[in-house]
């Protein structure tokens, strides 16, 4: 029996299942503060456990920034977060109590596994996970093994070009101002827009923008990574069209450089939508969980 | 005994030692067309192999683009390159008459290696190493091994913020302008200046510029790999006083948010020069012809 946790700033999903294509039961919790979510969390496995049998592992994949380092003392504790509460929290104390061991990783390198073992990834190399939501964050795997460095990658701050004549919105970042984070996060464009992307009409100038700031994150991940493919997910990524428009302004600043490569071409086998939407986080902490356990099947 | 080359746009430099540090004969040719150069290059193995003994592998740092994929068909192969004659060269037949095996990766990853080997990179995890010169890139090692995707990193080709009030220069790369190759590459300083950065007085504002785009590049490099250090290296890394700037526009970019790790504080123990000077590229391929006879101290 695996256990699956889904961590995000404003809701926990917790799941148990015999392998991560099987969910046996799941709950949905919203995120308080640590103490009161670690006490559901807990909760819920307790029952899980008692109806469905011992949970061999559970895998964490959880907002970041948080110390993803097994061999650090400070490993599954949150870092620097403006969450309240949680800085300085710890999944390795949350969980204690179920006495069973476990991983800790990225909410986005838990879904980039996710779409490797069954979805959009089966079968790339090097997989590449962008979500664009309330932030904006992406995970590398190669053959289904997270990439970090000294923590985990925080490309949601890299900086995009920032034309102030055509986008006078200063970018809403604390830290850094007009990152992609401050510039094409769900709230970036809500502040901007006052309506969300998917409440815009089809030619509105918002749709170009955020293709624009997201075409440099697909062009910044190519250069640095040369994944096989990168997936695209998280709630802004659901407004129509975005995806078509992504494509085609990546196409444009890769200027046909990497023809040999897999960026080539229409970009349509290359920047796709995730294939298990929302589910993907889920399914990678169960697949996280099944690693863990020792017996993943690759 | 272990070969190594290390191959640049205007320069091959050839060597033969019994490790990496204990270089025995060296020989710098220039970069002919490669039938002229392959010659020379095999000319100089001959020699040297009758002088010091049987050669046990030759290590290639190549300059880019090249195929470094050991198991693709067109392994060594240099692609769609500006350098007259050599786009299609094979680094495999070329050398395919010295009879010995041999291993090929970027001239960037070879540097990166030596200097993890011999240099500022001994002990960090993960690597990075930059090179600005004619041409600006980058690789990554993770404990000695360089870092791939479907290809070698394309790192001088992102977008930094361009703003064309203080930076009126449109950029030279042919084919994507202003990127970091087409704005702070040493032909973009000439062409923007007239001068070298060496050249210029010490308030200039080529200073200021410089170091700004290649804060962006090393903050790309932070989000997207967290390495534990950075080696900037190359021509126009010589300049006075470009690296403490570079530091402190990085800083600036940072905005302190990675404070627990080792991008934070002054950085100087973070962005650095190289140890080995102009010598990581060789040391780097003596050291990749070390690790392919599979005697590798690491």
């Amino acid at each position: 029996m695996l256990g699956g946790i889904e961590a995000g700033g404003t809701k926990i999903v917790c799941a148990v299942g015999s392998s991560p294509d099987q969910i046996l039961a799941s709950q949905v919790i919203p995120t308080a503060d640590p103490a009161a979510s670690f006490q559901q969390v807990c909760a819920f496995f307790d029952t899980a456990q008692a109806t469905h049998g011992r949970i061999d592992s559970i895998g964490v994949a959880a907002f970041g920034p948080v110390d993803i380092d097994p061999g650090s003392p400070t490993y599954g504790t949150v870092q620097r977060t403006v969450k309240p509460g949680w800085a300085g929290a710890s999944w390795v104390d949350g969980l204690s109590r179920l006495g069973c061991p476990f991983i800790v990783d990225t909410d986005v390198n838990g879904a980039a596994l996710g779409e490797w073992r069954l979805g959009a990834g089966k079968g790339y190399a090097t997989l590449a996970y962008v979500t664009v939501g309330t932030g904006i964050g992406a995970g590398v795997l190669k053959n289904g093994r997270s990439m970090s460095g000294s923590g985990h990658y925080e490309m949601g701050h890299i900086y995009p070009p920032h034309d102030y004549e055509s986008d006078p919105f200063p970018g809403r970042c604390p830290l850094h101002r007009d990152c992609l984070e401050g510039l094409a996060s769900g709230p970036a464009i809500t502040d901007r827009w006052g309506v969300t992307l998917s409440e815009v009409p089809a030619g509105h100038p918002a749709f170009a923008l955020q293709a624009g700031y997201l075409a440099h994150l697909a062009t910044t991940i190519t250069l640095t990574h040369m994944p096989d493919r990168i997936i695209f997910g998280g709630g802004v990524m659901k407004a129509p069209g975005l995806m078509e428009r992504l494509r085609a302004a990546t196409r444009i600043l890769l200027a046909d450089y990497l023809s040999d490569g897999p960026a080539s071409g229409d970009l349509a086998g290359y920047l796709v939508p995730p294939a298990l939407g929302d589910e993907a986080g889920v399914t990678g902490a169960l697949a996280m969980a099944e690693a863990r356990a020792g017996h993943a099947a690759h």
